[in-house]
Parts: structure tokens; sequence; C-alpha cells
């Protein structure tokens, strides 16, 4: 593996309030990758898990939206109380937290309707 | 594969100037994701690869720092001119551009000295 085993992105994009596709900052981005990071570093993953700011990731209907690489899991409706349990099923145990992943098999293609 | 068969991340990170790290903005990193985007819109790869803005990717010394994901190949030093030739060889025909990856084995394990 390359620099990181894991790489959170989390969507912190602002649009002008009143903006018909909304916007993830506007939902607590910012603070939910506060979460992450800090629980990140308590858990001792700091150096090879990042929590990334991202500008859009173009799925704002589905925000907030955080997508995890190398696999490529789209999260959405991510909210502050959801992080600990991405934490410690996708980043400490590899396995997504299927009831956060987008439903739209253009953003995860096993995607269960 | 998921929503975007590669996902380009460029750090536009800012910091105040005199800052001993630096930052990509100061580079042209904004400029530098203008022109990946317009020209993945040109060969008609838009839908499929992004050209995503990113927050700092704790790569300073680096930048303008550009991390290709699903193989998270890490280049650095990335200026304006670059853009077409990891276009054209990494996105179009999936060879990493050696010159340009970061020669680090922290950021790029086979990275050649």
């Amino acid at each position: 593996m390359n620099r990181f085993n894991k790489h959170i992105f989390v969507c912190e994009n602002t649009r002008p309030e009143g903006h018909p596709r909304g916007c993830c900052a506007d939902k607590e981005s910012e603070k939910i990758r506060e979460i992450f990071k800090k629980r990140l570093k308590e858990i001792g993953k700091s150096s090879t898990v990042r929590a990334n700011a991202a500008g859009c990731l173009d799925a704002c209907e589905h925000g907030v939206t955080v997508v995890i690489y190398p696999e490529q899991v789209w999260y959405g409706k991510v909210t502050k109380d959801d992080v600990e349990e991405i934490i410690q099923k996708h980043i400490v145990n590899n396995q997504p937290v299927k009831r956060l992943m987008i439903k739209d098999k253009n953003f995860n293609k096993d995607a269960s309707k």
C-alpha cells in the first residue's frame, strides 16, 4: 500500500443559500471531518488513515457525502452520529457500513435497493 | 467499478503567506484542476473521471500534489504543463507518469530513487 491504507474524503463544498442542490457544508460536514480526525488520532491510526476535506463530490443530493478509497465506497446522509460506526466497522474491521452506503448503483455498484 | 473509474484529487489548500510548509494553492493548483476538468470534458471522460478539489493532502513539500485513486498514485511538483501527460498516459492509457511520481516510498511504495 502507498501512503494511506484508507483515505476518507468528506465533501465540504459550500453553495449559496437557497441553491436547489444544497451543499454538504450546510449539513455539518466540517464538524463530521473533525470528528473523524479526532477519533483516528485517538485510536492511533492518524498516520495511515486520513480524513480529508474534499470539494464538491457531485453527490449533493446525498449529502453529507463521504467516499473512502481505495475501495471507493460511497456513503450518504452521513451525520456526526454515524462517524463512530464507520470508524469501527469500515476503518478498523474493513467492513463497509451497508446502511449508510448510497443506494444507487451508479455510486456503489453492489448497492442493494 | 463504482462511480468513477479514476478520481483525481488536486490539493487546493491555502496557508497564510510565509508559512514554512507553503501551500499548493500558491502554485496554481486551482488552475491545474481547471485544466484537468476542461480536458476530461473534451475527451469525453467527464462522467467517469473526476478532477476534484481536495483540502490539504499533507504532502505540502511536494506541491502541487495530486493523488489519483483507486490506484493511489501520488504526483508531486505538478504544473499546468504536466496535465496533458497525466491525462494521456495515466487516465487514457492507465500508465502512471513515472517522472512525476513522488520519489518517496512513503507515498509510492515502488518509487525508484
